[in-house]
């Protein structure tokens, strides 16, 4: 059955974890789990105080090179009467000014114990959704 | 913490859900959460029995302008010191025949008990892993 975008917002927005796909400029797809806080139509994720190699920040040149990702959200059980899922396409930007970082470090502090220890460093990448999908079995 | 091959594949393996990551002809990303099987450096996954609206089948229109994918299994705990992911990137192919079905649904179904019940249709996304990487929190 599928989801109606207030439904879909809504389950993204009580999910703790989500994945965020992108294209490389080679034309492979790219994905990677995420945490995050949804505004909206906005989803924030950040780069994390801890030291990433380069190869966690291709997301970064991937949304550099195209704006375009996806991000899904689904819940798994054994009972497959249960399953769902929620998809977020939308342009993503990324945010490094410190003054534009604010609100989203606010927001994924105030979702996320973890970052109010140790807030990001960022970037944040914010995606604008455009549409909002979504399935689920009952 | 960098995974090393051998293990992305073996927690991949003992995964019950993993997302797959596809480019649409028009570039955009798409991604979708799939159960699966593993053999060896081949991921399998099942268009299931279920009718499907044209949209749910948007990953086999993709996979047929580009088999380029990316499988991304995570574990999510509100301990982060739990967290690691694994991502499995390859090329798919996409297998109709009945007798080349066989030995993919015989997979699936000895891993998934609905599988036995009811076997998936197919078609099958078979996918051929090329690189496989992961990170640990801990």
């Amino acid at each position: 059955m599928r989801i109606d975008a207030g439904d879909a917002r809504r389950r993204l927005g009580g999910a703790r974890v989500a994945v965020l796909a992108t294209v490389a400029a080679t034309g492979r797809p790219h994905v990677v789990p995420v945490t995050f806080a949804l505004a909206g139509d906005l989803v924030y994720t950040a780069v994390d105080a801890k030291p990433k190699t380069t190869r966690d920040l291709r997301r970064l040149d991937n949304i550099r090179a195209d704006p375009r990702v996806s991000v899904l959200a689904d819940y798994y059980d054994e009972d497959w009467a249960e399953l769902w899922w929620v998809r977020a396409d939308g342009e993503a930007t990324i945010v490094d000014d410190r003054a534009e970082m604010t609100e989203p470090v606010r927001l994924l502090a105030r979702r996320y114990p973890q970052y109010r220890r140790d807030p990001p460093a960022g970037p944040i990448i914010a995606v604008r959704v455009t549409r909002w999908t979504g399935w689920s079995a009952t």
